[in-house]
Parts: structure tokens; sequence; C-alpha cells
């Protein structure tokens, strides 16, 4: 975030933001008056426009249509609704791919990705950044001193991949510029495996099709690249609408745990940050991952962040797309302000009749207002209206005495190919440790790697594969402090480079921990470990499991039975005036909730309330406690006295 | 079918045709009059010749061979033995590729595919389209007015899809023709959604790979014109072969179930229509399928038909190619004469020694005529020769009170990307309601969605995912006429551009059934609905239901617990004279065949037979009830009295 | 083998071999002296060095830096330890690709597949060819004379597979000089079959992508052709290396069961035949499999071989990588001495930190010599140090009186598409055989189709699908003259040019084994066969069946109920003085082990020892019997007497 500059507040204005993705170019004209006044009876604030938009501003090269959205923009801002203006790169018109087509991207086997779809831009083609930066400029020209307009949202859902000459050209000045040096660029890769040394920098290539399976570094490099190419676009539009007016905040749009794109160092650059979040309402952790997602907007942005894109009904894109039973869309659109975010925008206000999201919820449902969708989308407005006047609650932050660590690099290099185990899903890991404490209505904040953690009670790091000497002095500086650290395993291999840490794992955490890992030891399905612990009592664990030796560190549960046999499992360090715990395994959800329990009751870590039935989270923001049911039964909740702050 | 000129009866000449595909080009001449006595000895009528002997008629460019194809004409001829003479067009011989490339199909990616294989042609590329012409005409000159040829079988299981550059070309011909304007076609292709609009005709493309997924509209266009281009080159060769001889019949094979080739508008150029049917013998549903895909080709060819292919033993290119059963090959052919055939081909006469098909069954198989399939070969021969002394058989029609609707662009619609649900599969959905009645011994025709249906008591129309507005008013009029019509879920969805209808599903059709879906309600695996019926009785649905409700109909199911507890899932509403039954939801198969018991009983729709033991199958056709029984045990048929018409 | 030349024991010289690949290019040259000190710490004797070290040694086009690589050599020798020196030529530094396009190798879609792996050439680009002869003479000149050197390793695991137009133009000179014509060619590939007939050599291409399926005779030459043309690669740099050094051992290392590489026709080109062996830790079947792989070596050597590379911890591949427990390298290291190898290297010396294989296991581990892994290693050094001083093992057979016929042509023919039973894999074949007998410590050799079986009481061939005339009459005279032959299902069906055999099955075979099978019948999975008889007692069969008859051979089995009710699947055929057993279907473990165990009885075949518990293995070998217990309990095991030879 920067220092100063515009912010989400300058977007919300005191009310919490309601309302949606709007295309009005959908649709004839004459239903644009309806739209606004189906928007005004459903309580929206703020319609998003133009996200999807470019063909009609610019329906043929250089000749830009504005009217239309004069209109619209008009129409909108005399009902009193915001406007959330989108640049509209993230997909071209056909005639650019068309006159250009290098500016189509083109996967590892060479193949171009053609026009007819959406995200079909190479970011490095020249002929797409002039195109794209000259009908930015054109909005942000035209309409950055517009009343209506609150915020800028810039391209979407930002992740296209492309592996062209062109970035072949970008990604060697990349390298050029990270490793300055042949002969470093060389020793980092690790070139001398393989017989892959490059004797010039004309060599170097993308990770392209090949006959086995590429260098692990040059894959992960390649992500980096990618990211930071994308942000270059995103960047180079923020800029050109900051120009035209610095007083609106800019965002884009994030999604759902998407390893392409680093949070941290993308909400570095915005005004605030926004979420499209679509948990699956068939899914029985939906609830969970969905509270997850919104903490880590809430941390990636530190502080109240908008919920961008969420559907009222199914999303179109799953093999099974249910719709969300009656309230559920209530249920999960109050979860975000709880965790907060400060507005509910969904995707989209009217449902598209034709493309491929034609299935696709939206406030407006095909069946029209008469429906119960659009009455929830009315109830659900009114509602936060309601909320917007609770004093205190906007803006508010949301305490948190625990942090999960969420590093980029982390989760890209365990991922890698022919890691030990191809099953080990970095995300999975997050919410192994995350799901225990949110079934005890306990709040996390996640962190980066590095940094000033002391304002937790209680750190947790379910997987650091990849860590700096620097961001592993931090960890230890923490627990020196008096903090208190979980570290899961397969942590603390490799460097940032990819260079396997040698002497034993997890390397530069080793003395946190007092513990050396000899060997990884993966575990075939079906066949899990059984953990004995007097103070955790007996659990399993799967999936994964090290040879490891105490080096200090006191053992808390051990292998019983198979080639580990004895061996240490969970370990419990003391360090400096803190506690470091290794757990070397992934312990069933029970054994690992006993040990997070523990450790919690040893740090004073308290749930928002306590006592409450399975399914009914609790979250406190601001003056308020948030008691969300996601059962469908009735369930009873009594709370004597003040709720703990 | 035209209303003048030849057809199958030309071909038949009063006895049901027996015999099969005869690929003398694969053995020397010293087979071919073993062959010939060999077919005598069968009872053979008919060998089809020539289908994949491009190669042999013309080895070289231009350069014609026929002597080898006159000698086994005559060698039939002499023996009394039909031909069916082939165009060879389905599979060009190497020196078209190799001299053409262009004439080599690209896939979506743009990458060519070889000869070598067969169906390795672009059906828009001049010079395969010159050089199938003239090998058309070639054969034609020469043999249309033999005395051994029955009819003509142009090209093969016609199928081939090509994306590259001439057949965009044409398929930017094809859109023009159907759209004229451009902006009709963006208008009509939704481009409006996600930026898609094109300005200019030179740049719409096939579907080629997009990095996400494509257009809807432009995949269901491309599907069409795909269809419409392999017709043209169907439509070419045929009229190349009447213009040497008027008088010969003209057909070519489909194959069961096949979503590329409309049959419908396919059988309207052909003479008579032609199946090559393939059911798994390892398959429990393999009779219920068989018997479906014949009553689907007696209704595409409104009248008798032709079974050009099935396979005496296994069919080689399953992942298991287990052979059929001793008997089980006598069961589905005489179902195909019960069904409306008036002839029993096979691939193939003489088991190919090499090639991809060598594993394929035959009436000659390897072990030669020592063999049992040789035998029963033989058998089937005598038994199809004594049913043409039946009188009043050939050519007879087979009574069908019920019509089952089936519609191409229904199910290619219904099965584009980004549906609600990807497992719903339209030929599935026709089983739903096949099946029960075919257990039921009901006989049922297949029928188009628009035209007449005033002769059926009885009108089911599984799904109907696409509808216009032509055919919706053609339904409404059969039921008000006092027809009885069920409408299954997902229906009256889009219109033909792929529109969906807003307003409440199914669309045109709301008033007919009294009945307005607001949301599609598509069920993940293993979770079912439980629904509740005075009249039906509970069952069970599975992988879809609706949020429904009635606009006049009566309900007579709901759904109970769950997100839809209490809505209408089944309902039935008198019109006009009729009545309509509207079914939202995928009913268990008892469910099911209770309702459709009771809608037959409300319609008077009668058996065949009565009181079967389950696995026998009862068919009239003209003067004979064929009784079928698939099952391997032994089995009592009483018939008390003469058999009902 | 050559007859006169040097072996396997030049590079022994009276101590079994111990030590792995050695790849010093990846460390800095103050870790290369600790390199030799652990060496000599752990015992090791030979150094495998340079395998992967082309960009190293060449750093640019006819660079060549040889100083590393002397002082590497001179360390090594200067402790005593020889050196297995390797032929880079596996993987192209990045500047021949970059430099030269087409030495990258092509897939069936025409895609390059590009260097950043290995195996990234083209075995028909003279640019790669020049550049891998030329460095290969570099490296022999310089110290073929070396008194470290021990052997050749000539490239790494052969099988690189190209169809670009440069391998199409060997190809065609390859067809050429198989067939001469090109009618000659037409006939066997069986082009009559689709219109696949070639009128010009030119035309021929290697078996890329096509529309359907290619031709299987085209596929299976090509496959052929691969071989050859790898094998080419090879021969060219065994002569250069021999051209200045006659005296040095050369071999190659051959992979576990690799269907690509025929092994016999390759192990005719080496000195001596070298293994990678990777068994899966978590497969309870790898004891058995890694026995076999190791008798397929000592069988295609015929006599001592190499254990070439396995792995003291993991292997980096697998979706599961899981470490070997305690104890498991040493005893699948015995196992292989025990089988007939000469010595036991691993990949690799020191875990490398980077690149794909950094989580591979190494003979010193990442953690460092200070681990379980490297004292393992130690005590493996030492115990192979004294069984070196055992008199009689070193360069000792290993006795066997039955062989299984292992036949690359009938492997890759059985297992082109479209044969009736996708899942019939013939390496499970073999172990379907090869299991119980090494159950019942009954040792086994692997033999060629065609020759002298003479020596063997039994031999076992699990399956022949191609076979010709000549190997069919080199059966029956191992048959007539007494011997002992198992004849399994799906056998004598096509000609080595893939014409399938008619009049029956197993073809030339039939007279052999008295029986005539017309039909495969293949069974689908959960559908077994049941099978009854008076001898073996009654069992199940799965996968496959046949419709068989007698034509001689007693009736040992017969299926009952189903299809083949009362048709024959074991028969037993007195052929001359000898025996001919024929098995039409996969009998069930127990099945066959019965049926084994009656075979072995009638021809005095005998375990090694009897009575051992489930799980040892017993294997003699010169003066030594070992006992290999692959269980993880205590086993006690009691020798009354001498162990009979």
């Amino acid at each position: 975030m920067r220092d100063r500059g515009p912010g989400l507040a300058d977007a919300t204005r005191g009310r919490l933001l309601f309302g949606g993705d709007y295309n009005p170019e959908q649709w004839p004209p004459d239903v644009w008056p309806d739209d606004v006044r189906l928007m005004r009876q459903a309580g929206v604030n703020l319609a998003t426009v133009g996200v999807f938009a470019w063909a009609a501003l610019e329906p043929a090269p250089g000749e830009y249509d504005f009217a239309w959205l004069d209109t619209v923009l008009e129409l909108l801002h005399e009902a009193g609704i915001g406007v959330a203006l989108a640049t509209p790169t993230a997909s071209p018109p056909p005639w650019l791919g068309h006159r250009h087509p290098g500016t189509l991207p083109q996967g590892p086997d060479g193949v171009r990705r053609h026009y007819g779809s959406r995200m079909h831009y190479c970011p490095s083609a020249p002929e797409y950044r002039r195109a794209a930066l000259a009908v930015t400029e054109a909005l942000a020209a035209r309409y950055a001193h517009h009343p209506a307009l609150r915020l800028w949202h810039i391209g979407n859902e930002f992740g296209t991949v492309c592996l062209c000459d062109r970035c072949a050209e970008r990604f060697r000045g990349w390298l050029r510029a990270r490793y300055g040096d042949l002969d470093v660029l060389n020793e980092a890769w690790g070139t001398s495996v393989w017989s892959q040394r490059y004797s010039q920098w004309s060599q170097l290539i993308p990770p392209r099709t090949v006959q086995y399976i590429g260098n692990p570094q040059q894959d992960l490099d390649f992500q980096r690249f990618s990211d930071d190419l994308l942000r270059e676009c995103f960047i180079a539009e923020r800029d050109a609408v900051r120009a035209f007016g610095p007083h609106v905040p800019v965002t884009t749009n994030f999604m759902d745990f998407y390893r392409p794109v680093d949070g941290w160092r993308w909400a570095a650059a915005e005004d605030f940050v926004s979420l499209d979040t679509y948990p699956d309402p068939n899914d029985p952790r939906a609830p969970m991952l969905g509270a997850m997602s919104k903490d880590v907007m809430r941390s990636l942005g530190a502080g109240p962040w908008l919920l961008m894109e969420q559907s009222p009904g199914a999303a179109s894109w799953r093999p099974v797309s249910t719709p969300k039973r009656p309230g559920l869309h209530r249920l999960w659109s109050l979860q975000a302000v709880a965790r907060g975010a400060d507005g509910v925008l969904q995707f989209q206000w009217r449902a598209s009749r034709q493309g491929l999201e034609r299935a696709h919820g939206a406030m407006v449902p095909h069946a029209g207002p008469d429906s119960r969708v659009f009455r929830e989308t009315c109830a659900l407005g009114a509602e936060l209206a309601a909320l917007s006047d609770v004093e205190g609650l906007l803006g508010a932050p949301v305490p948190a005495d625990v942090a999960i660590v969420l590093d980029w690099d982390a989760w890209r290099a365990a991922e890698l190919p022919h890691q030990p185990h191809d099953g080990f899903r970095y995300t999975d890991r997050l919410t192994d440790y995350y799901e225990p404490l949110w079934r005890a209505n306990i709040t996390c904040d996640f962190a980066r790697a590095g940094g000033d953690l002391g304002r937790y009670r209680l750190v947790l790091v379910p997987n650091l594969y990849q860590v700096s000497t620097a961001a592993a002095a931090d960890l230890a500086a923490y627990v020196a402090g008096g903090g208190t650290l979980v570290l899961g395993p397969f942590s603390g291999v490799a460097d940032p480079e990819e260079r396997i840490y040698t002497g034993g794992w997890p390397g530069p955490l080793r003395d946190l921990v007092g513990v050396r890992v000899e060997e990884h030891w993966p575990l075939p399905d079906g066949e899990p470990v059984e953990v004995e612990s007097d103070e955790l009592g007996p659990f399993t664990a799967a999936t994964w499991a090290e040879w490891a030796e105490s080096t200090g560190a006191d053992v808390v549960a051990r292998a019983r039975g198979g080639p580990l046999d004895g061996r240490p499992l969970v370990l419990r360090n003391r360090f400096g005036a803190g506690t470091a715990w290794y757990v070397a395994t992934l312990p069933s959800a029970g054994g690992l909730a006993r040990l997070l329990a523990r450790v919690c009751a040893d740090t004073g870590v308290r749930p928002v309330l306590d006592g409450l039935a399975p399914g009914v989270e609790a979250v406190r923001r601001g003056p308020v406690v948030f008691l969300l049911d996601h059962g469908t039964g009735r369930v009873e909740v009594r709370v004597d006295g003040a709720i703990p702050d």
C-alpha cells in the first residue's frame, strides 16, 4: 500500500459497497433504465463497468465510441450509484489479434491461443501494450473526474502466460537484471546438472516443451518473470489512470489461492486489494475455504478490502454448477464483512443471455426480478445498508493473535515437478493449520515469512520449503523475543535459487527448532504412520514423514512401527524467550487439532466465543461479533455476559 | 427422402439382403473364387465392394485400374450376388496427401493429420474434392449399368472435421450465407460478451485453440458448418453417380448415436438410410441400445432401412474386444429385421490379416470356414432366406404409438462446454425414456421436434434444451389437438442461436406445461434428491433438478428435504384437448418407469405383448411378432389367442 | 558379445566393483578431495565420471576443457579408485540446439523438444552426430590409456525417439534396405487395407499424428528403426573409443524392462551389459521385479554383468518417492551379486543440490556423511569387499534349469494399438510365470525364442504373439528332443510382418501344442472365467481366454459356465520325446503356481532350497548360496546337511 494516496475509504465514502459487474453493452439501451431502477430497488451503490468492453469502446483500431458509456455513467450517477470503472484490457477485440498475430499468446508447444475467448494477449507484445495503454488513457482522460467514479479496476484476474519469442526476449532481459552475469545464472540454475550450461545469453528460452522434464529453476524463474511481467502491465495502466486523476483509488481483482500472482507484491502496488471468490456450494469445506480466502485478502491489504466478485447463484465453470441454496449467499457475504470487507460485489448484475458464462448466476437471473434470487439480492442490499449504519464497523480491523505464514516462493517451489511427493499441495498445508483454528473460532491473519511478527502471540508456518537466511533470521528473532512458532514439515529445504540446503533440514531453521532432518519420507496413499505421544495422545499421520533427530528439542511425539519406528515426529524447542515446535509429518485432523489446542492454551490464544455448536462461526470486527451458522438445522447460541474483546 | 426415385426395394428385389463388406484387394486373386463359393454356401446375396479401394483403383494420380474390379464384379454376378458399390473417398491414397499437403486435415492446434490411417482429408480442399469426384465418376461411368449393381454406398461413416485455413474460408462463406450481415452475426454469437465483436468478416476463424474456452455459438455453428460441408461432399458424389444411372439407390452409412451428423438432414438427401451398429457384447444395456439405434434408423428413413455393418465377432477398437457369444449375432440381426431392416450386412466378409482391423470379427474369421463363426454365418443366411419367404414381412412398417423427439441442435447445444452439469449427456436422456418402454415391449418411433406428430398417442421429449418458437408451437398444437406429451428437464432453455430464454424456462414451452423454472439445480454425484408423490409413490432422482413453480399445472411429485424441499418436480397440465407433463428432474429408473406406465395407461398405449419374462423383447413387424430372448437361460412364453395388432 | 576382446573381468580386476556416478562438475574443486576421502572410507573402487559433462568438457563449440577432468581422474587414481568414463552424448549443451535447431527432436505432432532437459537430440541429425563423435574422440584420445580407466560408458539410457524430416529420410532408407521393393513393403504393411498403398518411396513417413490410428506395421517398423538408429549411435561411439584403446571394455546402461531397446541385439554389440534398476520401495512386488530384471541382465550378457545405477535412497521421479528403509539397499545389492552382478554402483555419489534430480538419493546424501545412508554405504562397501575375497564367487555363473522366452518383437507387436485387450501387457505375462518360480526359489534364465534351448529342462513361453516359422521350428525341435515347454495364450498369432496367421492359432506352433484356437476371448474386468481341472483343482482366470479345441492334446482344464463352458483352457501334448503345454488363459496366481509346480515336478526342476519361509529368497552363485530375507520380521532358516548343487 502507498503511504499516501487514496484508499478504499475514498470508494466506500461511509457505506458498505453493494453491487456488481454491470455489462450494459450486452443489452439494448432500452434495458438500461430498467437496470438502474432495479439497482435502486436492490440497494446497489456501486456498479463495475467496462471490464470486457474494449470492442465496444474501440470497435476498430483507434476509433473510440464513448457515447454509450457516457449514457450509462450518467444514468448510474443520476440514480446515486457509484462506478468502478475497468480498463478493458483483459480481452482485446479480434481486430488486434487478426492484425497483429504476435499479440496472441503461445503455449509451451508453440501453438498460438486465438481470439474468441479471453486472456488472448501476449503481455510482452508491443502492439498489445500500446493499444491497451491507449484505450486506458482515453478512458482516464474522459472519466477520471466523472462524479460517479469511485475506483479504477485494472484489467481482470491477471494470469496470462505466454512463451513466444518476444516473451523469451523479455525473459532474457529479466534474467540479466536478476543475475547480471551468465556464470551467476549458470550457478543459480544448476546448469552443471545434465549439461545445461549456457554459453551465451541468446541461448536462454522459456520452459518450452522438452523431451523429459525441464530445469526447476528455469521453471521457477519463469513463474517469477511472468508474475513481474503481468504486474508491469498492471502498473502501466495504474500509472496511466493516476496521471489523469490521482485522487481515485486503483485496484485489480485477485482470485482465491492463485499461485501465479504473488499477492504480497501485487498488494504493494495497489491502493487496496480486491477478491473474486467462488467457493463451491457443494463442497462441505467451502465455509472454511471462504473464510481463509477472505482472511488472506485482509492480510494482503493490511486492512479493509473489497469483495469484487462472487456469484449469487452458480459459478458456470464447474463440472457441476449447483446454485447457492436459499440464504447461503447472504451468509457468505456477511462472512466477508465480518472478515474485513468494506463492500460486497457480485459477478454479475444481470445474467448474460449468451457466451460462455450464460449459466453463471446473477443478481437479476434469467428468470428476471420475480425470482428467489432477486428477492435475496434486495434483502442483502437492505441488510448491508443497515450494517453501514452500525457505528465503527466500516473500516474496522479484525483482531487476531495468530498469524499463518504464506509465501509464494515456497508455494511455487514446493510444487515443482519431481518433488518427493507430487500430492503435496501447498494450499492443503495452509488449510491443515487454518481449519482447526477456524473450527475453534480463533481468528488468524496471514503474514509474510520475513519481517516483524512481534504483534502475534503465535505464528504458524505450515510449510516453508524455500527459505532465505534473512527470513530464517526474522523467524528466529520472533521466537527469541518470546514468540511461539510451529513449523511444519518439508521446510527449510531449499534457498531462493532452489539450491538444497546441505547438512540437514530445516536448513537455516535447524537451530531454531532444535531438529536435524536427514531424510524426507513421503508416504504412499493408504499407508499412514502411527504416532504416539503422552502429551497429545495417539494419532495417525499420512502423506509425509521425516527421518529426524532432536539436536536439543524435546520430543513430544514419535512414530510407532514401520521403518521410522521410534523416530521423533513432533518436537518442541525452547529458543531464547520463546518456543518453537517442529511437526515432521502431516497429522490427522484430530491430531493436529489437539496439538494446536495445546499450543493455543500455552500461548493464551483464545477463541472469539467458546462452546458454540459445530458449524457456527464467530468473528469479531470492530464493535460487532458476527455469528454465522453454516448448518442447515436450527442452532441455539447463549451468551452470558459481554463477549470478551 | 425424395418423393420419386429409387429406394431400398430396388436393392432388395424381394429378398432380405445378407452379406457384408468385401475387400478383395486385400487378397490374391486366387482367393476370390473361394470367396464366392463360400458366399453362396452362406446365402450371401449382397457384397459391399470398394469402400477403401481408392489406392487400388487409382494407384497413381489419374491412372485408373479397374481390371481387378471388373473381375470381382463378374465373379459375384455370375454367382447371383448383388453388389453395393462404394465410392472410395473416405481414405485417399498417400499420393494425394504427399502431392497436396493441404488435403490433410488440421486440428484445432494447427497440427496436420497425416495419411497412413483413414479420414485424412480436408473436406474443403479443392484437390481432394476434384480427385474424389473424378474417381467417383470413373466408377459410375464404368459400373452404373452393371447388372450386379444394387446400390451406391457413398464414402464411409462421414465425420471428418478440419480447421485449416481453407476450411476457415469456407466457414466464413457459410456464416455470411447464414447471417448476411456482420452485425447480425455479432448479435447471434453474443460477441458483446468478453469483447469478441468482429469488425470484418476476415477476422472470423474456426474454434481453434484458445487460452480459456471459446465462444459457444462459434462452436455450435462450426459443428453445423462441418456437418453441412460433409453433406456437400456426399451430395456431390451422390449426384455424380446418379448422373450415370438414376435408377440405382444411393445411401451412406450412419453410426450409432453420432452427434456430428444430423440424421434428419442427411436422411433427406439419401434414397434410404443405412446403419453401422456396434453395441458392446460386454454391456448389459447393449440389447436396449441396439434396439434404440435401429428404431432411430427406421425413423430417420421413414421406413425400411439397411443394416450396413455389424461385426459377427468382436469390434477391434474397444479396450476389451470380446466376441459375441454363440447365438448373439443371430439375435441382434433378427432384432434389426424386427425393427425395420430389410437387410443385414456385416463388416466384413473375410477377416483382414493386416492393418488396424485385423482383430475385428468377420463372417469368415481368421480360423477359416471350419469355425463356429462361419457356421453361424451360414445358419443366419439360411434363416434370413426363410424370413424373406414370409409374405408381407419385407418392406413392412413397424407400428408405434409413441414417438421420442430426437433433435441434433438440442443435442449439440446441451453438450457445449460450461453447461450447468457436464455429465448431462443427451443420449442418456433419450435412453432414460426409451429403456422403460423397451422393457415394457412398447415400440417407439423417433421424431423431429417440429412438424406434425398427430399420428402418435404419446410424444416423449426427454430433452429439448434448444427449441425454436416454431417447434414449440408445433408441440403445443399437438397437445392442444388431444395429444399427450412428456417434457424432460433442461428444456426450452435456449433459442437456435444459443440465446438463453429469459423470464423462466422452458421458455416458449412454458404455457404448454404450465410451469415456470427459475433455476437449474444440477446435483453432484452421490447427492440424489428424494421425491414424494401420492400418485407415483416415492422415488429418488439424481444429477439434475430444478427450482420450479406451477403456473397452472397440477403438481404430481415434490422434492422432500434439501434446499428444494417441497418444490414441484413432476407436473401435469391440461392444455387444449390434451395433456402435457413436465418432469423437472431425472428420476431413478423405477420412478420413471412408474411415471411412464401411468402415462401409457392414460393414453391407451399398449405393449406388443404383456407379461413376458424380463429380457424377452417383443416387436411386431407386418405379419410377424418377433420374440427375442436376450437372456442366457431358458424362458417360456405362453400366448393365449391371437396377438393384438 | 564379441568372442575376443575385453570383458567385465578387465574392469573388475578381481574385486566386486563398488561406487557410483560421480559428477564433480557440480561442485567446487575444494569438495573433490573430500569426495575422494569419503570414497575411500566407503570402500569405493569405481567412479562413473562424465555422463552429463558435455557442456563442461566443451563449453563452446570445438573448445574443449579437460583440465578439470585431468585433475579429477588424477585424484581418483591416486586414491586407487578406478574410473568408468562416459561419453557425454546423452545431453548436448544448449549451444548445439541453439546453433542447429535441427538437432532438437520432434514429436509426432511436429513440435520440437527443446534443450533445458536431457535426451534433446535427434539421432539422425548430422550436426549432432558429428559433435558427439568429436567429443567422444577427444575424450578417448586423451584418456584411453589413463591408468584409472576401467571401462567406457557410452551415452546414457538410450531411448530418444524423433520423427523429424531427417529421421523420415533415414527411415525411408531403412525401409528400402529391409524391403528392397516398394511392392514388398506394401504387402508387408498391408497397405491394401484402408487404401494406404504407397506409390513412391518418398511418400513414406514416420508414424506422425493421424486422424484416427495409424498402420500397425508402420508403427512396429518405426520402433525397430528407432532402435537400430540408436544402436548405430552407440556403435559409432563404441568404435571411436575402441580405436584409441581396444583393451578397455565398452558398455552402455540398460533400464528395467524397456521396450524401445531390444536387449538381445544391443548386448551383442557390447563387451558386457549393465543395468540401471529402480524398483519402487513401496511396491510389494519390488523384490520379485528386481530379481527378474537382474536375471534378464545375466541372460542378455550370458554371464556376469554390472549393476550400473540404483538409488541408495529415493528415486526422484516417482509420484511418491519414498526412500529405502534401513537395510533394503544392502538387500537389493546382494540380490544383484547373487544373480550374477560383478559390481554394484549407485546413482549417484553425492546428492545434487540442484536440478531435477535433487530429491534423488545418493551415497552421500544432502545431510552429509553423518547420516544413516552414508553409514549404510560404508557397511555395504565393506561387505562387498569381504565377498570379493570369497574364492570362486566373482565371475561365477548362476545355474538355472528353466528358461523363460523374452522376445522384443512379440512384446512390441502384442502391445500395438487395437489388439483385442489393451490391458494385455507383455511384461505382466513374464511376471505371471516368473513370480511363482521366484517364490519357489527356482532360478530362471531368460532366452531368445529361436536357437538352441537344449540345456534347459523346462522352457516357459508366457507369450509369443509374433513368431517366425524359424523360431517355431526351433521350439518344436527343443520339445521333440525331450524338452518340456509351456506356451501361454495370444501366441502364434502373427508373423514378423504382423500378418495374422490363418487357419487357427497358435499358427506355426499348432502341431507342437496339439491345439487349434479359433477365437481370442478377452475378458472384461471383473468377469473372470471359472476353470475346473481334476489334475490342478479349480481356479479362476481373468483378462483373457480363448475358444480352443484339442487337435491331439490332452485336456487338463476346462472352462465352467459362461459362453466358453466346457471348452479346453489348459492342454498337454506329447510331441516327439517331449511335452508341450498350452495355457489358453491367464490363471490366477494360485492356479498357475499349481500348474508350474506340476510341470517342475514332472521335469525334475528343483528349488535352490526347499521349505523356506515366505519372503526368503535363495539363489546359488558359484560356491555361495545367498539367502535374502525380504520381510521385516525375524525369520529362522534351518539347513540340514549340504545344500544340493
